[in-house]
């Protein structure tokens, strides 16, 4: 039987600002990362999202990132290795105790944004978050894209690394995303989406722009629940899962 | 035999500024209150402050403040009980990730600046504190000045609530602080300080300004470290002590 | 005739946080109350807002804020006077480059929630907003609560106060606003709101819930601009006060 | 007869936090860059640098950065170039209401730390730094790194650019600066020192770690306060350079 987690990005709220349908999402994925202050999430959001995911059984993820409210963690921030990998280390430690208030505990991380990107070929950021995470705790996973550079370093530490597709994205032939600059980056048809998903799921390969068959070996595929529209092909990506008989589950269960 | 604690506010640096000798102070106290990020502290600073406390064996205590970086947790906020019990589960839990890391833990927790003071008298901002600690570990101690609202809240909910002395301060005879603004408020004289606190220990008692004995309860000395003077003021009070055959010992040992 | 100025709060988005329709409320008031960074307001969203506001020939006044992002100056901060006096000072100036690089300028300063409200009492700080804005230049309006100590104050200093009224709030007799946990505290109704505010701009009269007339003294009518129904109303408002020949001007014209 | 101004970066404390002598390097230089909020710098420490400069009648530079406190401006930030721009503007604008309260103005900018170096550069945020600058004022001055591509940009947009030497550091034969890395990097010897300034001001040449003269073009000597012995030399320097009859003035005077 096929197994796969579905992930998202949530608790990016802050203070008076909202930010994306948190409880809508947590219906469909098996995987919630967390954002933990240092682009989004103050503590008191933080904690109501773990209590949510908590009651629905989902796992918790930290979804760390560099510290850049302003910039929703979305630009490179040239911090030293040093620096990152205790930045790391403080977001894991500070969304932990807000998980455990809540029943569960952080089981993986995941980057955001520009460090997620970075790490995929920045030699001393990639070594630093995989620093950070193991010193936390051996036992986390690290969620990342297919090829980043974190994955090889996260194996070389004894962490488990785990890759993920993106299920509104077009994917070229070499296994990358097609640029949002280009035609066919991003996928609105929830029948097509979910055919794709459930094929990844199933047999393990993602049609490519070009119509070549590729397999991006991925153990999670990735949500979105800032608006309606991916709200609603989140749930369609799920009850087609389902209905395929594939199993949703955490990859960190 | 007379056992004490002797505690000091540490790893208030931030970034590129510098504050306090974290090295010398350490070498004197028992129990160091390490910052969180909220009011001093950045990651990095917090974790070699944390390696630095493992490694003399000294236990380290989170230092949670209102978020207030510019205010270094010196103003009042008036955040709402929710925030402040999630700020302060926040910052302990980022600590005892670092202070882990680092081969100890988070084994209490002491307020500070502004959060210290208002907690003595506000109600629902001692009971925030009280709740945010306890969702941490119900085994961890807190320490407060004595007559705070909050030791009183700390034991109802079952948390150890710890009372401490300052020793280069003058006391009223009803157990207060002589204001900063009235004389005898501060005190320099490291034999008459030495003296003070081996009578405290020994005996419980401490001379208020009048001449009057007061019995402030106290299981742990307050030093500091900020300045050249109070360094060797605290290494002058650790001497007086051991040499006066009391054991220093961290209350949460 | 008579004449009556319209504000809103805007441009309150921060990164990649968005807050209220700032281009339709623009549509309908006279003075924009603009964000400045400290409560809300990026640098870019205060250049976008500003340039918004001036092609409209909306005034722009300094939206100004306790430095207290995460509780997005709705908690009072213990500043000290000459603190709150040079934040208020920075930033209006902050916005006053934006404003003139957008072919406007700041003509008028309206402090913001826990500010705005501590002022009506707080003599240390009611003084420190008006020396900030007096510092900046005498030429400046105060647009605040009718009562607020800071009105007294501003007019001792040479400086011009200017009230306002609520456009969506009930009123007690003695001019109080009906406090948010009683019956009456929130209008929701467009004709009688209109026709309230067509009132006080026409014969200065406002009733209160009980049924007695007041006398606000109003030179201003707050309207909001963060959910749609509000929008709406803001645009009702104006078009009942020009139907009834009510002349819309800004205060600082 | 010669001249030459003299420069230093000041303002950086932050709330509590010290840093440099900010009184003692006044006293030698004729041009203070004050920090703006972003790297360091509170508005009251803002505001009292402004009025101890204004005192001393010493020009005001905005030190604009990348807004990142706990990097202190010297990480790279890979901000758009809007929000960089509107960045510059808004310190810019802060720190001139500071200025003007204290009866003086900004007359320049002078990037600070990694903006400085990227902009050597980096064109986009070359170009945004000059579009920040002159949508402020066309007649202020940019205190740059020679051969700094903003340079170039600054002319082109109609700015006045100015090149700076740097007092304590060595130079390659090409006119760049000796790495940090390698010997001859920094120079501490206050005869040699003020003897190589003063031949710089009177020629304009300076000698290469090789012997080489070169000619960097500098109508600034940029000098540091944050130690005594920098302090020191600062005054060495202005002594030297004074006793030499070199007019010390700034350039923006």
């Amino acid at each position: 039987m096929s197994v796969i987690d579905l992930n998202s990005d949530i608790g990016e709220s802050f203070g008076a600002w909202r930010m994306g349908d948190d409880e809508a999402i947590l219906e469909s994925v098996t995987s919630a990362n967390i954002a933990c202050g240092f682009h989004a999430g103050d503590p008191s959001h933080m904690a109501s999202t773990a209590r949510a995911a908590a009651q629905r059984g989902v796992a918790i993820g930290a979804h760390v990132a560099y510290r850049d409210l302003v910039g929703f963690g979305r630009r490179f921030v040239d911090a030293t290795p040093t620096e990152l990998a205790d930045d790391v280390l403080y977001q894991i430690g500070a969304l932990d105790a807000l998980a455990r208030a809540a029943g569960s505990k952080v089981t993986y991380v995941k980057p955001h944004g520009a460090l997620y990107n970075t790490i995929v070929h920045h030699e001393a950021h990639a070594r630093a978050v995989v620093d950070g995470v193991r010193a936390f705790n051996r036992d986390l996973a690290l969620l990342l894209l297919p090829g980043s550079l974190a994955l090889i370093f996260a194996e070389d530490a004894g962490l488990r690394g785990v890759s993920e597709a993106f299920a509104d994205r077009g994917y070229n032939p070499d296994g990358t995303l097609v640029s949002r600059r280009e035609p066919g980056a991003v996928l609105h048809d929830e029948a097509l989406v979910t055919e794709r998903m459930v094929r990844l799921a199933a047999e393990g390969v993602l049609e490519a722009v070009d119509g070549t068959l590729i397999r991006p070996n991925a153990q999670s595929i990735c949500l979105h629940g800032d608006t309606e529209g991916s709200v609603r092909l989140a749930a369609a990506v799920r009850a087609g899962l389902e209905g395929a008989g594939v199993r949703i589950e955490s990859f960190a269960a």
